[in-house]
């Protein structure tokens, strides 16, 4: 993806693609500013139902801005664009959480979205520095589920704690003591995630009940992701 | 990466990076052909402990071709390739396995290897067409893992089964009716995941225990590594 229009210190973001753009105009129709529709796409029942729902939300469609779809996208089969205000939510206090401390990789950021999406844990804590959450990259790679959840940046973990002081934390690090299977699960939680390269650092062993999903010696440790998925699953099953 | 060097019908493949020749020389040696490192590699203790381990298996090392590492990698960082031939292996019949039909990510075909690994499934069937796993962004993907697992390709899945019919198959898919948690699993077992876009077609309702990892409606479908995940952590736990 060319992404030369996005900015990161802007206040709009983009969703490529028709299913994105869907997702937007159904999840959070109101932070949606304009949808662009490729002079390229075809004038059939997507397109009339894209653009009714578009007017249904007083949205201004664009249909003759071919310049966009490249600066925005290298791929020749983006057909919609919407370009909607970045937003930020407040984290419902007595709601599961998962908090990333410092995130890296955009495409793990996106994935791990879609997957608390599936799992109904709603609210995500970022703890800087981390990814943008709002790059295109990120937008898509959560196959639009950044529109069904909510999240918040801190600029430290301890900034996270102080405000949801009453949620049981357990962070997932190779040198905790508890395995996963075995953890006692005590709600509202937060399932707390590292870098992808370094993981946690060793103070978080005095936060809360750390666990480990325990793996062979084959590996060095799980994929960001697949940790956060396989936490996911087992915290909400 | 460039890969212009990489050819998919060749019969050697490569490993970009000093942790993934390690890997290569410590898990497969016997399928090592030759370590190239970079003249900008430092002449220190990890040079030392590369140069020895290669000559340990009779490898040459050569030094003076940078070429090389312009026509495998984009990346500058990259000090150290592994040349390797191409293996292929015979599934062992009482282990678990996992079966990917059709998967066509190379970068969630690295992860999943990465994540059997870390779980003692050390068996992989790949059903045809399918991404090549001996492409330099899957055996990066891998982190090396894939030194460390058996896989086989077979062109269908009749194939696979003809030759494992003493496996209990657990495909999963969206119309399955038994969910994950709740499996009697029987050994020896293989999981079965399909493809990333299309999962498995209805035909496999009829094979084994077909199984579902449940998730909200605000999904269409969980990513096929994290899926993969979070059957491999279930089954083996």
């Amino acid at each position: 993806m060319a992404m030369k229009k996005y900015e990161k210190n802007g206040t709009v973001s983009y969703c490529l693609g028709t299913t994105l753009v869907f997702e937007l105009l159904n999840r959070k129709p109101e932070a949606a500013t304009k949808i662009y529709i490729s002079p390229k796409q075809n004038r059939d029942e997507t397109y009339t139902k894209l653009v009714t729902l578009a007017k249904s939300h007083h949205l201004p469609v664009i249909e003759n801005n071919e310049k966009i779809f490249k600066e925005l996208s290298d791929k020749d089969n983006v057909m919609a664009i919407g370009e909607f205000n970045k937003f930020s939510d407040t984290l419902i206090k007595d709601n599961p959480h998962l908090v990333l401390v410092n995130p890296s990789n955009m495409g793990n950021l996106g994935t791990i979205i879609r997957c608390m999406a599936g799992f109904g844990v709603l609210d995500l804590a970022i703890i800087r520095p981390a990814a943008d959450i709002f790059d295109p990259k990120v937008v898509r790679s959560s196959m639009g589920a950044i529109f069904s959840i909510r999240f918040h940046y801190f600029d430290t973990f301890g900034d996270y704690q102080k405000e949801y002081g009453n949620h049981h934390m357990y962070p997932f690090m190779l040198q905790a003591k508890f395995a996963l299977q075995e953890a006692k699960i005590e709600k509202p939680y937060s399932i707390v995630l590292g870098n992808e390269a370094t993981g946690l650092d060793r103070s978080f062993l005095d936060v809360g009940t750390p666990l480990i999903i325990p793996h062979s010696k084959l590996i060095d440790s799980l994929n960001l992701d697949n940790a956060a998925a396989i936490a996911l699953y087992e915290f909400t099953k």
